[in-house]
């Protein structure tokens, strides 16, 4: 056997490992009873040690140098060496203590941060999240000396592979110029034109999992493939050929549920598009989490916010709620759906807001990784860029820098790829209706399979066979950039 | 580090990817999308190839042998070593290309069975058959070398650890002498008093499923450490701390869906009692599939079709369907409960005519692996024994020798554990009453602590600290024997 086949056999083992532990998260998120705890912690620290031993086997290392002198078989078998040459990097240029120092810290921390995000107590957690963010400077240190880069980059490199930060800077500094004015504008329109009306509640709950199915299966999800369930924070998990989202509802409200279901299966048809002849080998992924994000802000942003979808869904969800009157107007719905606020809260924010809270993280985590910040001082300097960005200052760190698990789980250089990934989406989807303009008319009937088709064809199916800026240059005819996101904004709030 | 505790940490990671697979069989058997097939197999193989590899690396060799000659702390790590050995000589025995054949023929007749079967096609079936078993066989021989044993008892040992012939013929024997007058004084008696009434459905499957959940209550089953889910073929699940018991519902008729609630429930609370200090060891395992059985058989057979515990079922079982009628008295249940009829299907009979129909397979399998009979003569052989052993003549292969996915899934010796668990199950309870005599009182108030509580401390936490006859010598004072069983049986049906 050549030495790129023994890799191939060799990462198909750890994908399918990697598969198995997704699925036991999954279970755990899902529906696993407390009393599972223990044993599944167990499982799962078995299977990551397991396939770290088997990424740090020396042996690894001398097939990836003796696949290097062979000849193969066309650029995805290129592209696939390259990647597993990334994954051997990221495992081993930590040593094993350094890892396991760092899964305990951050285990700890993150357990403290969930009590100390509801009392409002930054001082508990800070001695935690220090030893975390030391540990992670350890590791990005060692592995920026392996990849070449920055250790920032090379953190962000584990979420997004050769991301940059002279780009990030640049796409960045184009939103900040541009996104002020537009706030202003955008909350100008909407207190000119009144509030919207919320649809009144309560909202059975099976009826909103069946309004969900429904509308996922418009969107192509295959329900003899996937499953949509209920946890306690969203995800999209599983694996191509089972793909499973989650959800969690409230009888007060059914809008949030719905455009959560339709943003995780944007996920779920990036997953559900992937190469087969390639799942279990590097090259099959995703191409990074800015692409992923792309996909379900593709779905739930660009396509089910646009008045053209909500033709074709305010009629269903009328009906499915046995609702009447203004508020389920397509208008109305639109208007809930696109409206403008200065919050503090990431996660609930619009998309014209959204950018400066992921901004204001990124250049506070490069300060603390570069040493130019001490967490000591984060509480404030989160608060100033608050006010910087966004003009407003939370009020408490439970509304600042206690409300997102990124950082005290370890999780460094992971935020700019949701507003890369809003930027992407902007790009895609324009470049979509360039190509087939009939994309908007049809989905105002609900068919969704030329703009999902398009996207298998241009992205999905391409796995991880190049880098996000090539696969966006073949898609779109040009790199990664700011101005397609500023032209959606610019018309449907500007 | 002792030679000893590699081993325990070696055989615990094993343990923890072991359960990980359990997990992920259960996920398929209950909630799996039809598109997660490829996946799953591929995570399955993974981990079995894992763990295979893990029980034949010649370190683990050097290790046993190593700690073969280390003072030992205590018998339970000296009953530790000895289970470590054994689940060594049946990964080591035969080699890795026969593993491999074997699971490639027996998936491939399992698929081929379950179309055969319907369509009562003995012939179809019979070469992927006689391939499953030629691979057995040799499997058998080499494994009977290494464990000093003959061919048949080597396939025996994977379900019944040190499981010998001579004592399943003796217990047989007592068995075939005893049940056939025992089976005409029951049926004479049941024909005498006239046929109980079955509650007319339909029964929603929600109130079914509620009921079942109180009564797994009542026998201790502990919600925040286990499920109650559905599955096509019912089964015990999980690990403890998360035990996972499914059944399947029929809205035609509550009575067998609840027993089988019961008897996986059996099932559960011996994991749920299982060694904790020893989980994840081979000697914190559940003693065998006899014990095993015996345990869903106390539960089932020997405590919840008594008139004692129907007396406190009857009245919930009434009130949760809104029963009136004399169908519904504890007498007609019990006689429902406990009604005796030849019949062609194994899994259908009662327990006085269920020994004939393991007793009958376990002397073809022997005859089968002993090369005393052929599979092309099985139908045949199936019907003589059948005719021989109950009287009665199945009148096609559906209802005869294609009626059980063993054998056709590769799982030869494992019959006669059932009849040996029926055996352990009166012995144990006799022996539990003899100790508690308030033990059917307390099942009439729906109290199963007594009971419950005496295995946990007599059985269960005992894991495979000893051999199943120590086992049930230390709790009974005698090993495994008919007596009981027959006595029982004598009681309920003579």
């Amino acid at each position: 056997m050549s030495a790129y086949r023994e890799l191939e056999s060799r990462f198909r083992r750890m994908a399918a490992l990697g598969e198995a532990a997704g699925m036991l998260h999954w279970d755990m998120s899902v529906l696993m009873p407390s009393g599972g705890v223990e044993a599944r912690t167990e499982q799962l620290t078995a299977l990551k040690l397991t396939t770290h031993e088997m990424k740090t086997d020396p042996a690894l290392a001398d097939l990836l140098d003796a696949a290097g002198g062979e000849a193969l078989d066309g650029p995805w078998q290129v592209a696939n060496l390259a990647e597993m040459r990334r994954i051997w990097v990221h495992a081993n240029a930590v040593d094993a203590d350094l890892v396991e120092a760092m899964t305990r810290a951050s285990s700890a921390c993150e357990m403290v941060w969930r009590e100390a995000r509801p009392e409002n107590d930054y001082a508990r957690v800070l001695p935690y999240l220090e030893e975390v963010l030391n540990l992670s400077c350890l590791a990005a240190s060692a592995k920026a000396a392996a990849l070449d880069c920055s250790p920032y980059e090379a953190l962000l490199d584990e979420y997004e592979a050769g991301g940059r930060t002279d780009r990030i800077d640049d796409l960045f500094a184009d939103l900040t110029d541009f996104l002020p004015s537009l706030l202003e504008t955008a909350l100008g329109k909407q207190s000119a034109r009144g509030d919207a009306i919320m649809p009144a509640g309560p909202f059975d709950t099976e009826r909103q999992r069946d309004l969900g199915r429904s509308l996922m299966g418009v969107l192509g999800f295959d329900f003899d493939a996937g499953r949509l369930d209920v946890s306690l924070h969203p995800f999209c998990g599983g694996v191509p050929g089972d793909i499973r989202i989650t959800t969690r509802y409230t009888e007060d409200d059914f809008t949030q549920s719905l455009m959560g279901v339709l943003h995780e299966t944007g996920h779920a048809l990036y997953e559900m598009g992937l190469p087969a002849d390639w799942h279990y080998q590097p090259v099959g992924s995703a191409r990074g989490m800015a692409l992923h994000e792309s996909q379900s802000l593709l779905i739930e942003m660009q396509a089910c916010r646009s008045r053209e979808y909500l033709s074709f869904a305010a009629p269903l969800m009328r009906e499915t709620f046995s609702g009447s009157g203004p508020e389920w107007e397509v208008e109305n719905l639109y208007r809930l759906y696109t409206h403008v606020e200065r919050s503090f809260i990431r996660v609930d924010a619009d998309e014209v807001t959204y950018p400066a809270h992921v901004i204001m993280r990124y250049r506070l985590e490069r300060a603390l990784v570069d040493g130019d910040l001490r967490l000591a001082d984060l509480p404030g300097a989160w608060n100033d860029a608050m006010e910087d960005l966004l003009g407003i200052r939370p009020p408490d760190d439970r509304q600042g820098c206690l409300q997102d698990i990124h950082w005290y789980d370890g999780a460094w250089g992971y935020f700019p790829t949701y507003t890369m990934g809003a930027m992407a989406a902007a790009q895609l989807f324009a470049a979509a209706k360039a190509a087939q303009p009939e994309i908007p008319d049809r989905i105002a009937e609900g068919d969704f399979m030329p703009l999902v088709g398009w996207m298998r064809k241009n992205l999905h199916a391409k796995g991880s066979s190049a880098s996000t800026d090539e696969l966006m240059e073949a898609a779109t005819g040009k790199p990664l950039g700011a101005d397609d996101f500023k032209a959606h904004l610019q018309a449907r709030y500007g």
